[in-house]
């Protein structure tokens, strides 16, 4: 049942901004800046005049619609989430939040309300870090914590850096000045993100109010053995760097699930050299990820694994940890919570607080201004994945507290 | 002690060789067809016409080089190896086979013999397969293994054609069907390599005399789970493909292991898709290469492999295995191995019976004239490395075996 949200407005403009996509049939795939990106920020910018907001795009090619209030002095409620995509993702992951902001000015074009406070709805850039290698750049650069002199630093897979790339997109590298967003120009932001995850499914329930983000850490493991002839090193003669990750790998998943606490751990990326079919390799380096909500449940985990790589030592592998990124939890505004939860129960609608296992920009933005993020169900729990999906009248479920949440907010 | 060889003239050549050599300070790497190969290929013409040798370069950039023998009638004893490197190898591995051919025609010429057969000395194209993918090709060109017409599909990293790149080479693919070198041709081949494993240093022995050739197979092993998001995936709802390939990762060494009879089992590329740090993997594809001296004993590795691989199928992966490359074991000529035993006798050399575990160009030749392969020691048993290393005063000693054995063939 929905109450406000128009599920077939919500389906069109998802499917209308999924049309800019460079892999068409094999999932989404949008990087920041490419001509599918410029597409589909053209198509953003005309949905948010239809549902009557003043279009500007920001010095790094954020998109800002604003619905203007009565009172110009206070700031700004923001909305949104960002519109760039993994390689053949989904077409949920970023425009769900986008296109719910794009709907809750919609409706409140339809009900012919005029908010006392302004609100923003903002569809931001280069989530995912799929193009620059480094993501929640949108946030990280309206907050200050990434500084624009870095920027022609940063370069894709091809060696175009992030400045070159924005000019060839149309904007002037000379305006990055202005990208900063000021903490008392925005009053509280808030996101609509898919789960990404099965519990809502699984639960039967419509929405998740997100208390606060976890806490996250990566490592990067190495594992150094000798190289040698696949037919010529006798089986004894051998220091075989996969046979020593190997040992080490097949413990890791187990740690997390001993110590429960709703951790996760997750080797992703293993790079095997030097990978020839007939070469015994001398070196593995794979990626460690693990998060959980108690930051000491997360150093735990560090430990233990820190324990089986050195048994790797032990067994005669040099070895090697470095840790790439530790984030401690962040806690999200306990106010926003309240009322976000609050206009759920009051819609009739499941709902359960969660911790979010996935950063986002929410993330970013909230120990700048307050924040709040609810997620929507995710079929089967997929996601940046071609079958990513979340049905339409349950997207429309999200909006409506979205739109209920900012209506109180802005009044 | 060397009896006639020169150890020297031989460090010489294998030093003004590697001259030419695209990563120096970081290994040898000459790939067929580059600028580093043409000019090897012009240093190794220089050191053959100083030997005495009458020098061609034939359709697919084979040099020989020609010690005429007093009746022109009878077929030359063809002796030599490779001169292509994978990338960022050794000095030793190819080099010492074709270096080992201009010593013999050196010490011809310094004692003053005139065989009565004649000589030919080879140097080889791309026999590693790192520029074209397919390994051995001078050998299955000139046998006639591999038809020429093949070549404009077989293609580098770079998409470029083996004739194209032949063209730019200086060759002309108009006279590609000169290339085979008929039986009636060539009276026996002889070829000297570094062992790349560990046996003859470890015992102490100064040469190898090949037998047969192990009986070798590549798998090709998948498997696949359910792709999702690091963060927001509970362990307990996962299908995550690299904890299934551990499970049959972990055990594979062991089956080598406990079947002994000489048998090597190695996984030497892995590919862990989608890659993402922070993305449950979906699928895990890697190489299983298996090597026995007995065929029984590999097909019975296969089938522990495929049963390994089963027991993934069984924990709720979707596998697939696939076999890219069975060779039965090749025995070489019974009558050279007699031959290079006695001469390494009467040069009171240290020599063993070996089966090779690798399978070198005189694999391709050994069933189309009668040939001969031994093996000087490998310190450490390292090669594909810039740390692959044989002592001057041992490949000295490899080649008075192959000298004396010349000689006797020739006079």
């Amino acid at each position: 049942m929905t109450n406000f949200a128009n599920p077939d407005r919500i389906q069109s403009m998802i499917d209308g901004l999924d049309a800019f996509n460079a892999t068409p049939g094999e999932g989404t795939t949008r990087a920041t800046f490419s001509p599918e990106f410029r597409q589909a920020s053209d198509y953003l910018r005309a949905q948010m005049e239809k549902a009557g907001l003043v279009v500007r795009e920001d010095a790094v090619g954020n998109l800002f619609g604003r619905l203007v209030g009565r009172d110009p002095a206070l700031a700004p409620v923001l909305v949104g989430s960002h519109f760039d995509s993994v390689p053949h993702g989904g077409k949920f992951d970023g425009p769900a939040g986008v296109i719910a902001g794009i709907e809750t000015a919609f409706l409140f074009q339809e009900l012919g309300i005029t908010p006392t406070r302004s609100i923003d709805v903002i569809a931001m850039i280069e989530e995912e870090g799929s193009r620059f290698g480094s993501g929640l750049m949108a946030s990280r650069l309206l907050t200050g914590k990434l500084p624009t002199q870095q920027l022609s630093q940063i370069k894709d897979a091809a060696g175009i850096s992030f400045t070159e790339a924005m000019r060839s997109y149309g904007l002037d590298p000379e305006q990055l000045d202005n990208v900063l967003l000021p903490k008392e120009a925005v009053h509280a932001f808030l996101e609509l993100h898919i789960e990404q995850g099965p519990v809502l499914e699984a639960q039967g329930e419509d929405v998740a109010i997100v208390d606060s983000i976890v806490c996250l850490t990566q490592l990067r493991v190495r594992i150094y053995g000798a190289a040698g002839h696949a037919g010529t090193t006798p089986m004894n003669a051998r220091r075989d760097a996969l046979v020593g990750a190997v040992a080490v790998l097949s413990e890791l998943p187990g740690l997390a699930k001993d110590i429960g606490q709703n951790a996760v751990l997750t080797v992703g990326k293993v790079d095997v050299k030097p990978g020839g079919a007939n070469v015994i390799p001398d070196e593995v380096e794979f990626t460690v990820d693990i998060r959980a909500p108690e930051e000491d449940v997360v150093r735990q985990l560090v430990a233990q694994t820190r324990a089986a790589v050195a048994r790797a030592e032990d067994a005669g592998f040099r070895t090697d940890v470095v840790e790439d990124l530790f984030a401690q939890p962040t806690m999200l505004s306990s106010e926003i919570h309240t009322r976000l939860t609050k206009h759920a129960d009051q819609l009739q609608l499941k709902s359960r607080s969660m911790v979010s296992g996935a950063g986002h920009d929410a993330m970013i933005m909230a120990d700048y201004v307050p924040t709040g993020l609810i997620f929507v169900p995710s079929r089967n729990g997929v996601s940046h994945s071609p079958d990513e999906w979340t049905d339409y009248d349950q997207l429309a479920r999200g909006v409506d507290v979205i739109f209920a949440t900012i209506r109180e907010m802005t009044e």
